[in-house]
């Protein structure tokens, strides 16, 4: 019997698989360093103590932590499938994390939570995922998928599934709509997302069951959800970037309550800046003692989803661990996942999968802009994904206006053959060709931007020649990066994909781009993110929560 | 509907039920106070804000608390039916209580949980049970009953029922005994109960599952065990008090994982000195931060055993709350249940619950000591509940000792016409009478020490002719307090039952005894606990675990 087994090494009786020495190993229940040997047995961890094991290592002057946990992310922001997200992640130490399959269950529904499921096998980490619950993300969003507390409920018991993703409706929490409401019954752990909700609306949103949000950009909101009993996952992705602002909140007293989330993440900043590790020693950076944030990376995440197997190396839980040189500079050595070293692994081939792709390109006419006069415009926010509402007057043929920096944003529907819709926006800094991708949340219809419109429809051509891409055209040129996973993931091994994403840099440097112009571009149509967005349909102003005209009357 | 309703009043839009403004108020997240009004509806807290209720109340320069939550306590040592037992704490503030009905279930079996199970109905607190994991307390110790997880099944998803009570079995579990790990498959909350249990056998008790101990009594032993990750209940009992010793584990770091229990408290205790007021008043006292002491009163508690609806005054929780003067002095003002206040509540009549009861008073020859020689006695330990081994030299007609303080200890089985055992106990200091009682953990067997055989016999009678009671007879006359549930508890309202145990005092107290002879004895056949103790088989050496002989060869 297994479990007698175990009891005997922990007991020293039997020896253990193998014993980790004389490193210095971090408890989060002291938020402090032990000393002695740690012993492994079967994957699970039998305690510190006497041991002796079939395999001992000696890591004089080495640091063990447990495996770090990511709080929320979405997998596919990576570009990069589950398998070679794992792959990725774990070099950094990461070995657990938590995510929202909300991407491409937009694009495809129950078949595409099936296709993030099915990858958990054969994965080098952990991967837990959450029920999304806002497919599409609004009534008025046309996505490639409606899932309802129905569809979803047969998901609920099955392995991997932890609770409910992101509620980003919340004028359908306040409401109390009943197929809201209905979702939130399906699961007892329920992640929030509430961006600047405050006062009363916020009580109410809570009220609901809502217990954490990661949409905190200012220490006062993330101090008022912490108050009325939210966890607060503080966020460090691509150009999402939180840490700065948000972790003087963090104290001992809290520490239980704060986590680390990377939400969105390309490939080519997790190889090049890290995951988890990159938030700690972020953190550090900015002061926290880094026990602290050790805690929020380990215990925090992984009692806050009920995770009691992991997020510390005490009697009976996952020999997940990281040893690594130092708490501060946080450089990991090695990497072990239930008792066993990850050691360079090799890609697991994942075959493509394509969900129902029907966007026609607009032809030059079809992106004109006939009338001049006072426009809405969206204006990017530097390192943020909401926008602000900017009111610029546009004169005829004044588009693109490099002096002012108002470029034209075309969003054509990825699933049904309807006219594309045209905006303004101001923050790219393009002065050439144009970029456009099928990835922009949440309906991740194809979006595009460019300094002509003829580089805007060849760069839409090429994303639906290759039923879902990254493209950035400089005149004829074309630099790509397919996406033969919904049009959001690419199969190929991550070190391929980084490649093509440095490529993609190069070429939109070169045009004069801002960096990240395809991340920010990403979220340009999320119409549950302040101020201004672009959908299919048109401008849509997410504070009225309406479409709105190009033009102001 | 309801919800739609709360999510209204949480808005502001429609008035709240009631409001209480102008306290400070206690919030665990922050582990400090907050200013506003703190508004409640339907039982539910609303949140803090600025809100108007139906029902409003100034209680300007008093501070709310949520409501105190007792870890770990077993309500028949109170002498009380849970429905008094919660008339008595709810007057201190107590509003939930983690309850192991172990005794009544030593007692009766499942006849006994179902009786605790149905006094929930109509209770002012909410009592959240847990299933009795040793019954009988070790395969040796003869019981009214036999739990195996067959038995326990049934139970795990009845309402009320929050996980495994504590694991006293601690060899079984070490040695992987089958029926106690299936035991411990039964539910993934597991309390714990391993006194002075250090190193690798600790690794392996926590590795098999049991994640709390309540049993520490010193601070070593309290910081080896929640480094290895287990909940702290730091007790504060009517004999055992650990705060004083173990309050220097409570750091801000560490709160979340330690609370207050008071695992066996009788009524008198609870009425002169309180319940976790008392625990939080002596941590406070002994210098523990006051918003340290709320905190493990509070959310950890509600927090270790999964009660998210508790533990806060957030948006969507219990309003469980108690309105104090002042964190450092605790009094209490008022106390609120699910949002309504608790004036003077009435008894509420129980009908007696008597289990089969087939003891025989032994006559003088049966508690004959013929040998004399060198014998094991036990030695009491003030305040705590285990006992020191002794050894003294005895002599033909040397019992009782007054000089040497040894006096005679009888235990007859209350479920079989068996003979009684005899021992020798140090410590009780009578120098006259005698005492008996149908309370001895966990078997709950007559047990009887005095100053005279016949004294001795008269106490058993009468516990015997109460079918259960505690008796205190000197020369003839006898003071009892009935024990109609199961020998264990008095249907008597909590007021009466307190006036018997001052007259019980009164008595033992001139006949010389020390304070709380009946909680001393009630332990003396606790088999679980060093070191040396006595069952109806005879002496029982807890630490080599066997019966033991009184004589040394």
């Amino acid at each position: 019997m297994e479990l007698q087994e175990l009891l005997k090494a922990a007991r020293g009786l039997i020896p253990a698989d193998t014993v980790f020495r004389n490193a210095r190993i971090f408890n989060p229940f002291i938020c402090d360093w032990e000393e002695g040997s740690l012993a492994v047995k079967d994957g699970l961890v039998l305690g510190i103590g006497n041991y002796s094991g079939k395999t001992e290592y000696d890591l004089s002057g080495s640091y063990i932590i447990p495996g770090l946990i990511d709080a929320h992310v979405h997998i596919e922001s990576s570009l990069l499938t589950p398998r070679e997200y794992s792959r990725l992640v774990v070099r950094h130490g990461t070995t657990t994390v938590v995510a929202d399959p909300h991407e491409i269950a937009n694009v495809a529904g129950t078949k595409g939570m099936d296709f993030m499921l099915d990858q958990r096998e054969g994965t080098i980490i952990d991967i837990q995922y959450l029920l999304p619950t806002c497919v599409p993300a609004t009534p008025e969003d046309v996505g490639g998928a409606i899932l309802s507390a129905e569809d979803l409920k047969p998901y609920v018991a099955r392995c991997g599934i932890r609770g409910l993703g992101e509620m980003m409706n919340v004028p359908g929490v306040l409401t109390a709509d009943p197929s809201v409401l209905k979702k939130l019954q399906l699961c007892s752990v329920r992640d929030g997302h509430a961006p600047l909700l405050a006062g009363d609306d916020l009580n109410a949103y809570i009220l609901a069951g809502l217990q954490s949000d990661h949409e905190c950009t200012g220490l006062d909101e993330a101090e008022e959800k912490l108050r009325r009993g939210m966890y607060i996952f503080i966020r460090e992705g691509s150009i999402e970037q939180n840490i700065s602002d948000l972790i003087g909140l963090v104290t001992p007293e809290r520490v239980s309550r704060c986590c680390f989330a990377s939400d969105d993440c390309q490939a080519d900043t997790l190889v090049e800046k890290g995951h988890i590790d990159q938030c700690i020693r972020r953190a550090v950076g900015y002061g926290l003692k880094p026990e602290l944030a050790l805690h929020m990376a380990t215990l925090s995440a992984a009692e806050r989803f009920g995770l009691s197997d992991r997020g510390a190396l005490t009697p009976g839980r996952r020999a997940d661990l990281v040893v690594i040189d130092d708490p501060r500079n946080f450089r990991v050595k090695k990497v072990f996942v239930l008792g066993k070293e990850i050691t360079d692994p090799v890609p697991v081939p994942t075959p493509p999968f394509f969900p129902a792709f029907r966007c026609r390109p607009p032809s030059v006419k079809d992106i004109q802009i006939e009338k001049f006069g006072k426009t809405r415009v969206i204006g990017l926010v530097p390192r943020q994904i909401h926008t602000r509402s900017l009111r610029y007057y546009v004169i005829e043929q004044g588009i693109p206006d490099f002096k002012r920096d108002i470029l034209k944003v075309v969003v054509c529907s990825r699933y049904h053959d309807t006219p594309c819709s045209i905006g303004l926006v101001h923050g790219f800094r393009l002065k050439r060709g144009a970029v456009a991708s099928s990835i922009s949340h949440d309906a991740h219809n194809i979006i595009a931007v460019g300094a002509s419109d003829r580089e805007i429809i060849l760069a839409i051509e090429e994303v639906v020649r290759s039923r879902g891409a990254m493209v950035a055209v400089a005149g004829n040129a074309k630099t790509v990066l397919p996406l033969d996973c919904g049009g959001l993931m690419s199969t190929m091994p991550y070190e391929e994909v980084t490649s093509r994403l440095h490529d993609l840099r190069d070429t939109t440097e070169k045009m004069g781009s801002i960096s990240y112009p395809f991340m920010y571009l990403s979220f340009l149509a999320l119409t549950v993110i302040p101020a201004l967005r672009i959908t299919d349909r048109g401008l849509f102003d997410s504070e009225e929560f309406r479409d709105v005209p190009l033009f102001l009357e």
